[in-house]
């Protein structure tokens, strides 16, 4: 499986049906390919083939990880490379992570470890394989047939955050930790590396996002308002925008929120 | 002059040659008739004619005001309503305001009045004006052929903020309470007008915007170099989409920031 | 009426029991001189004979204005050289500033012009002449008898703030304007003056205030808890801190805050 | 060794010249038993011994640690509790962390381990042994002979930030991501906890501080100069501030910066 299309990253595509799901839909409608890493390796393979399916025909692999630790990170990069050695990677979303929400005396060492360090190593060992990329490669061209085209970025990395991202609150310590600290990385990467042409930006999604399991629980009719609830399909809009943008005018964070929600 | 197209307004136009005259031409290329609000009326005239002629032939007319008092805003929307009377208002963008540079003790109490309090005062009557006018309408539809679509968004008011607007600095005390005035408010219409679907958004313009006057200013080499300096058309785009949205997926703020920019 | 003490200036007197009326307590008890701008003279003169009377026996002055304009400060500081020729300023505090709650389209021009623009051009002009005379004139000795004692301070600038200060909300429109404001004003001034060693600093008060008024309008119970309503003369206690730390570790901004208040 | 003496908590002694150390002295010499814990056991012994020495013959003791691991962190505690049984906790500062600046692709996952992972971690192990003591006791009493007196205060946790708490810059994306993560710690405890009269703060430290190893670097005249660096005892008088404060104006955050340091 090669390509000479741009090739799209994401890390974190859950049970299918939320952002990073969506953003790869978008993505591979436009004519990327598709690089896929995930934990949960059922859903990630069912998703993969509705992807690769169906209309888009979209060139898509997956790359199931056990953890987003560095080393798995590392590999599923490894694995990326030799799976489309043609495609330039172009746009790479960080969407992983778990949310905890807990009194803090329960919050046990165990929620720390996967909902704050883990995301976070992981989202560093991303990013790390991301720029290390995106630094030794030349802007990209109208020809390639990204979205990009001739705007004098080497890359985009997204990065979806949350409320949590800028506020602690009661019952989200160890999320909100975590969420801070990809939000950083995500600020400093942004400095960093705007100076070489690459774009580093952040959403703070603020509000339940529209997902099989949240629709499943929620009443018809609250599923159906639109101004309450965050469509995932918006959201990667909101991804394709940043991409799209010029390099005299790039946005490092932007929230996302529904009509309705109370902030 | 009347229309059955959607109604954009925007107060600051300057020279002709930045944001608010970036975004006029890109609403009317889009099918937009155009209400201009300013305060140097040669140049807003110019603009005009500039607009109306030419491929686009779009609708527009200018009201100039002597400044942005809540009275000559008032009476400029009363003129904008009998000018196009069948064209429902949709996008209004405050581009207006004055800056200041200058060592604390040296700022006199006419550049507060100027660059703050008229700015903010100005800034309330546009939204108030704006405001009345939305939540009196219905949403918009498809058939009207507007950005926003069949979104369900009564209308959209828009902000040019700058870094100012969150970051007081040496030298810019009154430039910056003005900026914070005007984003203070522009959060608090978002919060209170979101459930009536109305969007309200404020953009961080972060760094220098080429203008004419910028580009006279500057090497050539330097102008031409998209990685330093804004594009008013970017400004533009973003405004796009903001006015594109989906009511689920809002954006209160982002910024926008060259490339290259430190920050 | 004459001193060699040290100088309080506070503007904001209020009806004699909030945050400025309890800030010239303390600093009256700890020596300074006194000089008080307030708009409602009544209340102005009667705080000044309970200040001035008693124990602490304060050398007092009353220093009525009918609004917080330019020229009314000018004049204020005028009268105040006059009436303390040999007394140093070396701590204002701007505690001046009416709040409005109300839905946006019912907020007048008037009600812009009273919170926000008088509020703002009132701190300005405040501001400037508390600078100028900071400016010229030595750091403050241990032999003055002062609470900055030999620290290398020529003067403290303190600024009563808001949650309106750093976050608009519905129905504040107005007075977060105002209040944001005067936080990039002090903001801009910590950063210039600091270097001058002139120390400027905001409070952000987040809670109701226990002044008279609100003990008459709540149950004793909740007058009595300590928990759920800010002391003015804890308040009081912040300035005397900020006032009292050493150059080496200023603070520009702290919060106050009851301690079960929701936030 | 016991006491009925409040007792104060302190992690991160380092070489003994800065933060931790002068807070240290700071609640020694008022009086409070001091359990110190630290890395660097033979600067932790030597610390300790002058405490425990000279004037003040402070009732300290040491628990040096490997790592700020949650098990290290328990099993400090658990020694704690036994070396003073009749000690009731009431004052805790987190003050561990190292630091590291490196351009990010230089950045190892080892980086991200020590100053992100592990510290966020430790604050959270940390944190929860003091609030487990905390919320079980009653509040202080003047007998005790605390510095929070008879102010309703059960206990007061403390963490020591940095500029890099706020803000990711280039080269500080793991050390921010680290100080963003406690700061979120920091914050959702003080909106969870003061319900419990339990005072959670978090101070933003910008500049540098005059540890000794910083003192060793720079030149004499500089050292010298209260203006440009923070002396760790006037952070310590900040912290004592915070302790000291009524449950109706308690403090979550404030910065602390040098007078002429830029910002």
């Amino acid at each position: 499986m090669s390509s000479t299309f741009p090739l799209f990253v994401v890390a974190g595509i859950g049970d299918g049906s939320g952002t990073g799901a969506a953003t790869a839909r978008l993505f591979a409608k436009a004519g990327y390919a598709v690089a896929l890493i995930s934990r949960r390796e059922d859903a990630l393979n069912q998703f993969k083939d509705e992807l690769s399916g169906g209309a888009s025909r979209a060139n898509v692999a997956a790359f199931p990880v056990d953890e987003y630790s560095g080393k798995s990170i590392q590999s599923a990069f490894a694995s990326i490379k030799s799976t489309f050695p043609r495609s330039p990677l172009r746009v790479a979303l960080w969407n992983a992570g778990a949310a905890v929400w807990k009194p803090f005396l329960e919050t046990t060492s165990e929620d720390v470890l996967t909902v704050t360090c883990i995301n976070i190593a992981g989202a560093f060992a991303f990013a790390h394989e991301v720029l290390q990329i995106f630094t030794a490669q030349e802007p990209e061209t109208a020809a390639e047939g990204g979205l990009a085209g001739d705007k004098q970025t080497k890359g985009t990395l997204l990065f979806s955050g949350a409320t949590a991202s800028v506020r602690g609150t009661e019952k989200t310590a160890a999320f909100a930790a975590g969420k801070h600290g990809i939000r950083a990385l995500a600020q400093s990467l942004a400095k960093e590396f705007g100076k070489q042409n690459i774009h580093v930006a952040h959403a703070i999604i603020d509000g339940n996002i529209l997902t099989e399991k949240f629709a499943h629980k929620n009443d018809p009719e609250y599923v159906k308002n639109a101004n309450v609830r965050l469509d995932p399909s918006s959201i990667a809009e909101a991804y394709e925008y940043l991409v799209k943008q010029d390099c005299s005018s790039w946005t490092w964070e932007l929230d996302l929120r529904p009509a309705h929600e109370q902030w």
